[in-house]
């Protein structure tokens, strides 16, 4: 049964959520405290360049409530690049005042329901949209997603066509926030618990709510979407790190 | 499928509850412990202050029961605020004897079912209920909710009309309450894993219990309420506070 | 539709379970572990005057299992006092080698399905219900619970002909149990998770099975109960908690 | 609606998961090992000698993967026996080098679908399944479960004789393995989280596998079983343990 | 209505997830270092002489986001071996600088839903299949899951002509992927929480998500699939683990 929908993939995605432990961070003495922040700017250094020469993309945001205090979102070309950069990251210093609190693995996806008649990587709109540069936008929002397989209502065994009917009213909804919000999708079946992650990049974080509101009247979100935990977060330029953390 | 219900969106919210560590405060000096009241007590200063300029509010309960110690509910003009806000708190003496147990983001909002004639934002009533103070009541009770997206029951596939004679009659019920039972309702979609939160402000808690069941029966609430968890609170004025964290 | 059932309401109640850290009580001084045992046994004998002149009541038990360790079970006139009085013991020494393990905060309730024709807080056998003396039999069995509200059994949408009519088969199974199983009912819609919490007293504790696996056949019980879970506990006398403590 | 299954009920048990913290097993110095291991083989020897006196019985397993090390099994007269002796446990040194991973309380269970003519207490077959001593084969399996209470499919709404058939099924399927794997059925309803705690034991630790997987297609099972966590164990003798708790 | 499918097993399996604690690894001396190195790459050069001996096999992968750092997978001839094998592992100097993440216990499996003619033991491609050496691939995912017993929809009540004919739609959709993707099969049915283990070895990581993309069109994953958490690795030979333990 494998009539399924063509898809482009381009770059693997990590989202990474932690929560700052700021009591142990202000015990640290100053020199500590620098050190570990030195060693983070090289990293982040490293990271600008690989973004400058278009081989990779990254954010940072500072997300709001308990769920976690901080979260980078990396994007590289394999997974591998994701592995090495995680255990890079886990190895330095500042890693040791931060917490896990969430993370998802994905990479970035381009569904089709219509039949391409041209190969997608090699039109630039869409090479854009498979290795981007991630939005540096003022607020963040991510969250994961499953399509229901409910006794009665069940995705997986609708028709491409029913399923195609439901995605295009869908893109109807989001037509109206499309200059304002914009969307990566990644694809994670195989590579974390949801099927899909989508992040949200807007200037005015309320068109979030707006947007997620109108499409949750959409059938394909009213009767097939499972959410999992939302994320908001507030951008942190490199610039603002350090009074981020100081203390 | 986008003919949804109007919204007027007020003030961002964050309902931040949190567990105290009484031991490790016993255990800190009394200059330790005074000097994170002193801090604690210019923050509050600086809250007191925005509050009287109406430019956001806070209150302060302490919660019954093992969910949490103590739960601070704000509401500032934009999401950065809060962001801020909760940043400065987490970096605070105080903040190191307290861990965090559960928080909720979200923004205050007035449905409407029907079609406004007016902008709701030049209308007094409304914008005391966008940007409200606060009511400092002897008793605080928070629970999140969503609507059921069921494979039989599901309130985002309903018609307009059928959803507002159902909101109607949730209306009526809770109309005996009005009086008594001060609530802000909190818009979440995008923001946190709940669609909205609820807060009531009573000065006799068991009202909070007679209004819900009352409105258990309610269509709206019997076979569409999803409830997160249910927090009760007992209110912390600000002359209070020293007696709270005596020890 | 508020056509809903008449509810008396008593005492505020709390159920505190709790581990204990033995290994840090062992290792604590002779003289701390004896200075937290005064200190806890003046609480007592506070919570003892006050149950003697009818202004509260309270219980430990020890539970069975590694779900928690001990558990009070506190009643008092108002919910203030409930908070005030889990304030005072958390900053007691005692506390500090507990850590939480649930909690349940709720109403004595006394439901009647019949239109009442007297004033229940003018008849002597309800204000025994509603403000009881704990009973301190051998054993005790706590759960919270609530009541479906599927997608084809929901208990909030039947009449309130429906709803007696299952209320008074369930009475019926209960009675052969009335002379060894002492309940109190307490309700928690607005207070806590579940919307009742059950506390039953026995010095035979198999009746409590019986009692539960009978009941669970009543079509209330077999379509609409939801339960949360189950604790057991053995009965803690003033007399027995040094003993208890001893290491 | 009393219409129930006849129970005749044994032993008390207490299945006791924990997770051994190894690291500060080690860092310990010999002397406490040591000590901690003679107070252990103290309590063993008392348990040994009820259980030679028919008073009760114990098994040890060490439990494969990481939901936990080591099981103790127990079962006493007394549900105050179970609590004194966990109480017991908890103090002892040993216990401070292991963490709580699970517990399950119960009773032993035999249930009857057919009208019983003699008294089962008096039945020397009844009573050696009552009151037994615990089989010490090669491998445990232990699980909790529960039959549904679904909206369609429920198993407490079902008469007498269609649940008798399908236990009688059940029995069938499970007849093949009689002769190697010994079961413990004990009841728990009331007592703890699921209905009732299954105990397997079996030389041939694959035989648990073909059991379950048989009758997981018999109509009682496909249907109406809910099942919590699966522990898979491998025996521990006395004489083991040392080798057990070397490092 | 034991009409069920005759399975093959072979090897036991352990999955065994850990999140690694780089901080305290850091915080360790060299020598101590090296020393937990020394004796992690002695356990390591059993490992190896076992399954060049064919008694058993091993590998270990680097896993991306942070449900864990590392995965060892383990199969062994007997489930003793498997609780020896960890046993060993957790009482190891390298162990106490990792935390359990997730495990998993199961036993290689091979299904047929036809009537076989030959001993499967006998013929040395299933042989290969039941004992195998686990491939070195780049990548590997690990998946428990277990079939749908849903009201409406359930496995286990299909008859097996019924369930033979979605397993072999199934197997053709995994065809595509038959050279490049291998498969290791694991049954976990009274050993773990979920029915089977499914470990996927490909060098190209996004095989993967095709691969189990494609499938859930197919009937017995749309419908019957139920998926625990998906982990992705990146392969550790044992000449790159110096490297990844480096600080």
């Amino acid at each position: 049964m494998a009539k399924t929908v063509e898809t482009s993939d381009g770059w693997y995605a990590l989202h990474d959520f932690r929560t700052i432990n700021w009591e142990k961070w202000q015990q640290a003495s100053k020199t500590d405290r620098n050190a570990a922040l030195d060693e983070f700017n090289k990293l982040l250094s490293n990271w600008q360049n690989i973004e400058e020469n278009k081989q990779g993309s990254h954010v940072i945001y500072s997300i709001v409530g308990q769920k976690a205090d901080i979260m980078f979102m990396l994007l590289r070309p394999t997974m591998k690049d994701l592995n090495k950069l995680e255990n890079e990251f886990n190895k330095s210093a500042l890693a040791h005042y931060t917490q896990p609190a969430y993370s998802y693995v994905s990479i970035i996806e381009k569904s089709s329901y219509t039949k391409r008649q041209t190969d997608p990587y090699e039109d630039p709109v869409m090479r854009a949209k498979l290795f981007p540069t991630i939005p540096k936008t003022e607020y963040m929002c991510f969250y994961p997603m499953s399509k229901l397989r409910g006794e009665t209502n069940n995705w997986f065994t609708l028709s491409k066509e029913e399923r195609g009917r439901m995605m295009f009213e869908h893109i109807e909804t989001c037509k109206t926030y499309t200059d304002d919000v914009k969307r990566i999708i990644t694809g994670s079946i195989g590579f974390d618990d949801y099927e899909w992650g989508i992040t949200l990049f807007c200037d005015d974080v309320l068109k979030f709510k707006k947007l997620i509101y109108d499409t949750r009247f959409d059938e394909v979100s009213a009767k097939y979407a499972i959410f999992g935990s939302f994320f908001i977060g507030s951008y942190l330029a490199k610039e603002e790190l350090e009074a981020y953390f100081q203390i």
